[in-house]
């Protein structure tokens, strides 16, 4: 089963700028080999679920690691049936609309 | 690693109505023997990381052969590795400073 | 416009425990005469589209007061023009599912 | 108080191909002069907090009025009093310690 995720990791507990902890967090995402587009509140990411999920959970583990105590990620994860869809698909989908 | 989630799955493609797809998610969660705590806008849950991940996999699995062409979940999923916490000490928490 | 909505604030740059700012979002939600439900991971809003957003704003504002430089809040946010429903009427149609 | 959003808007009861809608929400961000970047799963948005939440009312009301029945909206939104901060600035200082 196909996703299209949209990550955004929230370190606590380790001040007000987390930029190094979403780093790493992109670093994890390109060497689980998925495609990913950083934006300015998350990341877009396109892969299997499997292998989605487990990237999301590394990025969990690394970081607490780094040592934030609490880790607090907001996604959003779309799976579809009736066709195949990629994330550059749903952006012309809307510019098809916007002429 | 524990985690407490809250998940809000939407189907989409179904017409407005979709709180027999939400009661099949919920009848997943219990079956996977997570914690779960119904509430307007998703549904709370409590349990290791992999077991519930997985039933949100099953949850989408489910979804799309009830008929859902599409699936949409929101998820906030939060660990911490200071301590021990429950959905019950969350709210007991904030109650607690509202006297 | 009536909205009902799902609201979790989070304060950064504050340390771990964010539950006297919870508490103080709890209190602004209340005087605002909006009706709430408390969970473990946000808080259930039910009231008129600008009394709501008006409330997230001073929210917003407060926490800021109280100490914390960022403010990330995660809103889930939902209109229907085809009947009026309540957060006991969304919770209630899926428990009938339920049995 | 200036915000940035990240706001997915999910028309309900229309089907699975919602790129008109969401096209309708970019034209409206658009008129409203607020700086906007669409990606795969939503749209950022920076601005004022009023102009912003305004230009989100306009389009719920918009997409009920193109015959959605409900909306649903997914909502990140963050505001921080220690500095200012653009859209480009949370990409590049993620960037920056990617090397």
């Amino acid at each position: 089963m196909k996703v299209i995720m949209d990550l955004c990791v929230v370190p606590m507990g380790v001040g007000v700028s987390v930029s190094s902890y979403v780093a790493a967090c992109e670093r994890i995402l390109k060497e689980a080999g998925l495609k990913t587009q950083l934006h300015a509140y998350g990341t877009n990411i396109e892969g299997e679920w499997d292998a989605v999920l487990a990237a999301v959970k590394k990025c969990h583990e690394t970081v607490h690691a780094m040592g934030a105590p609490r880790v607090s990620s907001i996604i959003k994860l779309g799976t579809r049936t009736d066709r195949d869809q990629t994330m550059e698909d749903k952006i012309r989908s809307v510019q098809a609309k916007l002429g």
